[in-house]
């Protein structure tokens, strides 16, 4: 692991690292914001996936958090959004290859070699936090932005057992039914749409649910909204009679000026589990 | 009019009054909570529609309203569920008849004579109030639970210019789909189910929707969900990009005891948008 870059922030340390990645066959680089307590030993961990075209940068510098976690004594991770550099696979289009990692493990040509993204996040990345920094396992919660509002709460459903509670900003929902999704998941995973099953919100909400909080906001004037479908999700939340609070913001759309508003209230939520 | 009684309630006054009504052609009986603030000049109002069996004094001694109406300087009003005494129609259900007047005006024998809820909770009653009681008529909000839910959010969306906020809990959302309401609607509005659609609160969200903010909360373990149908709301909400705060509370049923725990936070919400 290399330190890329520690700056202080908010009394603890934002801090930018890079490292061999086995899941992805690539150098990855992630952000890292530890709080003060860290210092005296483990604290919490709060994951933020970012969107489509994002890197571990994004949020770090855009959404405000550092602020709140400090207040809380919470940990953030900021992970990339795809493998990075020469040889890895891409495409011309915004939405797919590098910055649009779907956090999926990609079986199809030519992605399988190097679009790893679960496995990144919910195995290599965790280990190496872990080994590496005062990061507590049993008090982790995720949140994400867009494609990452899918990855959190598609990784949370799939391990509740790692993650106390779970939110999202705007999160792409339906992706089995969205052509944000369709695109992607058809790429990466092929024509087997019984593959894509297992990265779809609201069919793991139909399927299981998440045994702890949701927390969704959505902007009313998002103007990707369409392609997030965000009345999938309240349907099948509502169906599954799953604890949640879901709100629609009006007019918001679906920048960081809209994260970085609501920041404070998730970092709290998840504060509030984490801490319980 | 006539004052049923008049008690010291959080430094302001809780009424019960009566007063013969032009709409149900009965004597009613209503609830009305006056802030301190009452007697400095009219004060905004937040009318709560109570549930099935219910009357005007349920709410006014079992939710705590008044405690935190106080803090805002609301007034709220608690009118009866239906037209009561003798020469009205009833039937022997919990569910309809008195106690169960679906906030509608019925159209059908035996009940159109005195089942005229939905003019007496929208013309009657405020022309009462605003003339003999220092109320604030530009700064009207409306809840309420259950089959009131259902009263407040048709209402609300019939008459937006009225209403600057509405919320509910564990409210009938689709009683045009539901036992429900299909019993009910049938009963007072006949069988043409067109007459029902104005109603229906998802079928009204999907129509128009609200323009301001709307509060939903219902409990996972509320013991009627199947017939309150949320998830049929949710996606509706969802789908008119509604604003709105929709949650699921976990392990919460349908009582009272429900309805407290949350009342403070949406008094809060109705004084945000009446001191806007």
């Amino acid at each position: 692991m290399k330190t890329v870059s520690e700056n202080a922030c908010f009394g603890g340390v934002q801090g930018v690292y890079s490292h061999a990645s086995r899941a992805t066959g690539t150098d990855m680089t992630f952000g890292l914001f530890l709080p003060e307590e860290a210092r005296d030993g483990p604290v919490p961990v709060l994951w933020y996936l970012s969107g489509l075209t994002c890197t571990h940068e994004n949020a770090m510098t855009k959404a405000g958090a550092q602020a709140w976690a400090s207040e809380q004594g919470l940990a953030l991770v900021f992970p990339d959004t795809s493998p990075r550099g020469e040889g890895v696979a891409d495409d011309e289009a915004y939405d797919l290859g590098k910055g649009a990692g779907f956090y999926v493990n990609a079986t199809e040509q030519p992605w399988s070699q190097h679009y790893r993204m679960w496995n990144y996040v919910t195995e290599d990345l965790p280990a190496l936090l872990f080994e590496n920094f005062a990061l507590d396992p049993e008090r982790q919660a995720i949140t994400g932005h867009s494609m990452g509002g899918h990855g959190a709460l598609t990784i949370a459903m799939t391990l509740p057992e790692r993650f106390r509670s779970v939110s999202a900003f705007s999160p792409i929902c339906h992706p089995t039914a969205s052509d944000w999704g369709q695109k992607q998941l058809g790429a990466y995973l092929g024509d087997d749409q019984d593959a894509w099953d297992a990265h779809d919100s609201v069919l793991l909400m139909r399927e299981r649910g998440f045994d702890g909080p949701m927390l969704v906001d959505t902007g009313t004037k998002d103007q990707f909204i369409d392609l997030l479908m965000p009345e999938t999700l309240m349907q099948a939340v509502g169906q599954a009679r799953q604890q949640s609070v879901i709100r629609m913001q009006p007019g918001y759309d679906h920048s960081y000026f809209f994260v970085s508003s609501f920041m404070e209230e998730h970092v709290a939520f998840h504060a509030e589990a984490l801490y319980a």
